[in-house]
């Protein structure tokens, strides 16, 4: 079945994204064809495109969320019927509790072929029914950004009701961070360059601002806003230049939750500071179609609408790539491959 | 009650101990008054005469650990009587739940006064019913390397039947992570610099063990040992250059519980390590008193026996920390204060 | 320091109840003195005074919590000043951790005296700083019942942003449970027997209500409302009666949290039920003084206002107990005893 | 492909197991054909067979449990190659995290046909890999009962180094508890009403040992052994008659681990115990394949062997069931199919 498909050679830049007319291979009996309604896009997309995220070779089919419409079952689905609304899962191979090397392979987008088409073919057990009453365009949203930033404040960090939490920047997983943590009365306290999009921020939520390029000593805020004692999680995209600050804001006992340090990039880190504090610094990989069901049912009941900072047409996919490098978005940059 | 007491000027090294009389002050009505029969030294205890345990001024009693008989109880103690045998704890303040500020204040020997003396007088809730059947030179090595150990094996890591540890060196915390692991049916992987004290190892139930000096691929060798996964957990001992190979040895998911790290160095870590092997960096702060006891409770249950490497007089506590800088003991060195 | 204190003798009904001049003994070194400014009524205090609550002998000062104003400190207290507001734990010595004999014992109001009184003397650690902005008419329904809920929803059933909760009743322990799940986005939903509670449960935020006298397969709601999967988390308030619909309203692998079956009687339960669904039963015993912290500080970051249902003069004692006798409060009965 | 295979008719009675010969469909692309080599059998197959497990129509295939050797693998199999040794896992869709409805339907041996015939296939995904160096005979014991024993020492019941746990009886899954129980440092206590099955439990390491036919007040002697505080878990093998004892015999903040309350009648509890002592009782419904794999792990990284009671010929399986029915093995009743 030919249809419309975008290739991109990893590390040859975003000017080698090109669409084609691709070949789907027959549907097997526990697959599920998918007709793509939205794809989001994730700063993993551009590391790849730009050869920042390990060695990929070849030609791969970029991006690894999208949110779109059952056209098809094989013989052996049962999770799913023709109309049903699905998004894809970032790791199709890790279904449930804690990741293992069989279970983070052949990520859509990196080692594996990604989203970026009118039409996706999946195994049913990769898929997840996305949220009721959401439009493709926001569901395309949940797969990485949404499901990271849930995986880090309530799998990672387990934050409850009165719980405090740093996050740093406005891109699409703190902004899942930020909207989440409202939610669960976790309070939110964000640190970003603009004011503008500190000003947007505390419009959906935050407890406290701050912009790091007036303020310097913008870990104090955390401690004044804590009572002196440094956030319980710290939602670190940054890396090798915030973990060090990152640290010194959360609290003794506290988590840093590394989730920007795809960077490649080292850095260094006080030991005495990790030993005297018992401090914990986790790495979050996404997360599990377990985690991305619980954030399905938690968007459902609360009023939680993703924000979506910049909708591209299909065949602008190149301008998207470039406006995500850009770094000034506020929430999510998807793509519309078809109507929702 | 006047009573022999050393006395060390931290930063002023270790020629600057020196025994004298001290007084004690009046029994007040929670505490209870111990007659120290033995104390144990920590690798802290050196850093602190030396300088590189951070800003602490004047003059202290030095060490933390003591193991000793109750004389006398303040009239509204409850948990004590004249005769009981117990070790103090090492944070008088931490008894329970997570580590914060107040509760890690005041640790004898460091910022409040310690216990290399032959009386110690201390509230009631900073004492641990020393383990039945078990001698003050015994005893006296739990309150901070056996708690330490615990605190990593089992509340940090959650190691049970069948997992896999990697423990580096066979100092005091390490051989009692040995001893630990081996008897909750955890696989311990040790590594070390001497053959003589791996032979050692292997005596005390260590699965595999590696000369790292021999052997520069000695990750290689944890991989092997755990079918290419890496060890659920790796006690890091050696912070700064240690941390890096910590990483690598860890599998994915897995936690490295950093116990060393108290040289004040900084390291470089690879961010990428840790988020795309969703892993954990965790420092360890010794332990609260209920830790403490679900340690005297489990050596009570099993067949295991402090390593003590050299037993010290009262008079030569000199030569004990002398003896502790050369970093060649296996277990703890202890000095023993009264008769047991 | 003689001052007015209420007297009960347990098993002697509420007749039993006077109010009488009681000497205060000398401020102990760690003590603190409070001017109490209200206490609140749990149904506990009820059966205590009918006799329902086990072997209680003598005559005892009623009542487990209160909030008022620090007066005057011991001179080794450090957690509190003259004129701190705080409030009463329940368990004076359960400060952390696990639940312990030894932790649970001496619950003023039944083994020890208890707080309905003009002045209180605790030991500084069984107090907490109540809530800022709190009237004490609002404080003093935190240390059993809000706590209680707390535990429930927070510490037992690990409850967070998406889940459901089945709350039984509108009384004090419900109506917290109810707010505190409304205010961590967790969907409560509520039963009750009157038309007129659950219309002001609906406003407190009840996602679904049903009124089980007239609709007598509520269980049924409750799978309605939750796909047909049953609650996470079932708070149980009823014992005997409500416990094998609790079980069935419950997902598998859910919690029943059995918070009021101190009903004293027993009761039949399906052992299959248990089994086949992999269900908890789990008893909830108010909790520690670390949960009463976590609490008050949620309480502070969100807008609950605790819901009082009547306030009571200090004089009306009397009439407070027979008005909770009646089972047709909402939220808490108080009695102010001093200007908040 | 024809092949020996065993049908009964739920509640026929064991006279309805006849031995015919079946033919066995195509393999599929993602399932694995396992030549046979033992099955063990389960309280729940005799249930199964007297109609006490539920309402089950029709003939099926019984029993749950079988080890055998991979012959022949589906073009998309990845997980296992001819000649692996192999055991089914009892639930074959619940690989991984909590149970839910859909993760433990279709039950071999009860809602699904069974694995006493010399051929069985199966979906990859429901098989695991045998523990290295074990004979078919005893790695079939592990799918129900020793995944269960392991489900409730170490999943739900969260034991480590110098906890207790009370096991009742001397079957399969109490057994397997004992043996792990002792493997991971846990003290074991046991009661049955043989001396000489007592006897054996010691031998195979249980710290203490009770015959409650002698001795009534056994949960007393639990006390003794316990500092008076009664056993961190209980293992509940007989639920109606049981269940009282084993709240009482449960420490305060313990769990009851429900896993022989199959017996389908209820039974009356104190809500009083359960509230007044923050106790749980927790049903465990065998486990998952990820469990299964912790198991195998802990197996084979220790020394236990399982302990099989008697072994029958696969011609011999009425004689199995009737042994079974008997009640006085000790350890696991299996039936040899093929050659180990």
């Amino acid at each position: 079945m030919v249809h419309p498909t975008y290739f991109i050679a990893p590390g040859a830049g975003i000017g080698s994204l090109r669409l084609e007319h691709a070949d789907l291979p027959e549907l097997q009996v526990h697959e599920v064809r998918v007709k793509v309604g939205a794809v989001s896009l994730n700063y993993r997309d551009l590391m790849i495109a730009l050869g920042d995220y390990g060695p990929l070779e070849g030609v791969t089919v970029p991006c690894s969320d999208a949110a779109g419409e059952v056209i098809a079952v094989g013989s052996s689905v049962s999770r799913f019927r023709p109309g049903d609304r699905v998004i894809t899962n970032f790791f199709p191979h890790w279904i449930d509790g804690d990741p293992t090397p069989a279970k983070t392979r052949a990520a859509p987008g990196g080692s594996a072929d990604g989203v970026l088409r009118t039409l996706v073919q999946r195994h049913e057990d990769s898929l997840t029914a996305a949220p009721a009453r959401m439009s493709f365009v926001e569901a395309c949203t949940l797969p990485c950004a949404g499901v990271t930033a849930w995986n880090a404040l309530f799998e990672l960090g387990r934050l409850s009701l009165g719980h405090s939490v740093l996050i740093q920047g406005t891109g699409g997983v703190s902004t899942w961070a930020l909207q989440l943590a409202r939610a669960a009365g976790v309070r939110p306290i964000v640190v970003s360059s603009s004011e503008e999009r500190l000003a947007r921020a505390r419009e959906l939520g935050a407890s406290a601002t701050a912009n790091y390029k007036k303020r310097e000593d913008w870990v104090d805020l955390v401690l004044e806003q804590t009572g002196g004692l440094g956030a319980d999680l710290v939602v670190d995209v940054g890396g090798a230049d915030t973990l060090p600050h990152s640290l010194r804001a959360c609290r003794v006992g506290g988590t840093v939750a590394v989730v920007g340090g795809v960077s490649g990039f080292t850095t260094s880190i006080g030991v005495v500071d990790l030993v005297a504090g018992a401090k914990r610094m986790a790495g979050v990989l996404v997360g599990s179609r377990s985690m991305t069901e619980r954030l399905v049912r938690a968007v459902e009941s609360s009023a939680i609408r993703p924000v979506v900072n910049r909708i591209f047409a299909f065949d602008d996919a190149h301008q998207a790539f470039q406006w995500l490098g850009m770094g000034r978005h506020q929430g999510k940059v998807v793509i519309e491959v078809g109507p929702s």
